[in-house]
């Protein structure tokens, strides 16, 4: 508190788990809905901007969403040789569709989002993620991934999996059947990213996702990034293939030819990001694929 | 807060800044007093065990405190080829002694340390990074840090500034002529490594420093690393020599031959450390040395 003005004069919303807790000045409510699925909210915070926040949790802020939104989707976007397809399981906020649709390869794009009200709170609070959500590549459905992957005669290159934590309705998104359905519609060079928790906060869930997904890819990594807003500051995303490599595949030329300009990814933090601290590392061995950095 | 048990029976520490806050839930407090530098407390914390506060901010906690103290010293260790003498300004809780100390080529560490209420309430309760203080090899002096190194007639192979904050008394360690003085201590291979704050929360302090490190060293580079307890969650250090380069002249035979076992620290988040966010490298670039990656 030394040196700096103290926000007391505003409400707090706090985010607490296992003992400790995250708060955040609040200038003013923008939106509160419930929906069939969720609470749903987005605040405009003194330090990140807008924030949307579901069930009380933290998902994205205005001031460090590129963290998340740039890393879950060009990590793999830029691994594959030439992404045509994209499908996003989730990711209702827009910000992963808005970097997938950066790139001029990408011809169409699914994003399968279950909770309408997200959608809708975005569009109307949230413009600097949903800013895409119209482009004419995206086909916009709401409704259920996991029926959407075991019923699709689709193939994708890529498909993120953009999901809230495993508990509830994202459970099923964590399980070896909406994996083996993933790997079904999924192109024989293709690429599945996934939202794969905290290293410090769920290590068990991170090692449960790792061991499904290695029954079922012939290449299973994980690679980390670190925002503002996520206890822990540690998370990791879940990345496999059929047998491209997330480093032997990363070709330097053509994220330069992309002309993007990025706040958060390089080529360098691209690589970077599958090292793993020597704790998570040798948790998640035995689930991890060989990679040589 | 959902699906986990909420923690409510506690007193909750808390440290804020500019519109956001972290909170720990306390179950005891250890230790509380008032030096002529400031507030010194060690508490228990129901999510990251013991907890060294300084003026009512976190230094370290038992949980994390082995990203800081591995990564402040084992980059700059791994990169001198045969580091003797080590020189570490601050660091009263013992964490970077001990780290430097498991290196078996280091002959003599000479730690000057401002405030001896920190060294003697970590001693008490903070055995975790205490534990080296009594090495044969450590020379404890309590003592001004910029008056040592401006009155010091050793050399020194790397030297740490394992600081706080540069607000008050750690103020000069962040200056010229500080660092003027620590170049004429430092041997001709010589490391320099110094806390180097946050790109998110103090992004010109962190400019300050570097630009004033380039006008002295031959090469300067930022790392960065990833603890629990910090705002912000990105924190650098600074990394300068006279010539030695933190990729190039890193020996990853000599780290394994080492027999080291890291819980964070390996060869491949050395290199990964150097790595920094877009919108950090391009903010820095003028003051950063080149590095390939």
């Amino acid at each position: 508190m030394k040196g700096e003005e103290s926000v007391e004069s505003f409400l707090w919303f706090e985010e607490e788990s296992l003992g400790q807790a995250r708060k955040f000045a609040v200038s003013e409510s923008l939106f509160r809905g419930k929906s069939e699925f969720q609470q749903v909210e987005i605040i405009q915070t003194v330090a990140c901007g807008r924030m949307l926040l579901l069930d009380g949790l933290v998902m994205c802020s205005e001031r460090d969403e590129f963290v998340y939104h740039e890393m879950i989707s060009h990590v793999p976007l830029f691994t594959h040789p030439d992404p045509k397809s994209v499908l996003i399981i989730g990711g209702g906020d827009g910000g992963t569709a808005r970097e997938v649709l950066r790139h001029k390869s990408v011809q169409h794009c699914t994003m399968v989002e279950i909770d309408g009200l997200v959608i809708e709170a975005c569009r109307q609070h949230l413009q600097q993620t949903a800013c895409a959500l119209d482009d004419p590549r995206l086909n916009l459905i709401v409704g259920d991934g996991v029926a959407f992957v075991a019923n699709s005669q689709e193939t994708f290159d890529v498909i993120i999996v953009d999901s809230t934590d495993p508990v509830g309705m994202a459970a099923p998104l964590f399980g070896e059947s909406f994996y083996q359905n993933v790997n079904r519609i999924l192109s024989s060079d293709g690429i599945v990213v996934a939202q794969a928790e905290s290293p410090y906060f769920h290590p068990e869930q991170q090692k449960a996702v790792l061991s499904r997904m290695a029954n079922i890819f012939a290449r299973v990594h994980l690679y980390n990034y670190y925002n503002l807003t996520y206890p822990g500051n540690t998370w990791g995303f879940a990345f496999a293939t059929k047998g491209l490599c997330p480093i032997q595949n990363l070709d330097l030329r053509r994220v330069e030819q992309s002309g993007l300009e990025m706040q958060y990814y390089t080529t360098a933090m691209h690589r970077a990001a599958f090292a793993l601290p020597a704790f998570q590392q040798r948790a998640l061995a035995e689930c991890l694929s060989p990679l040589t950095l």
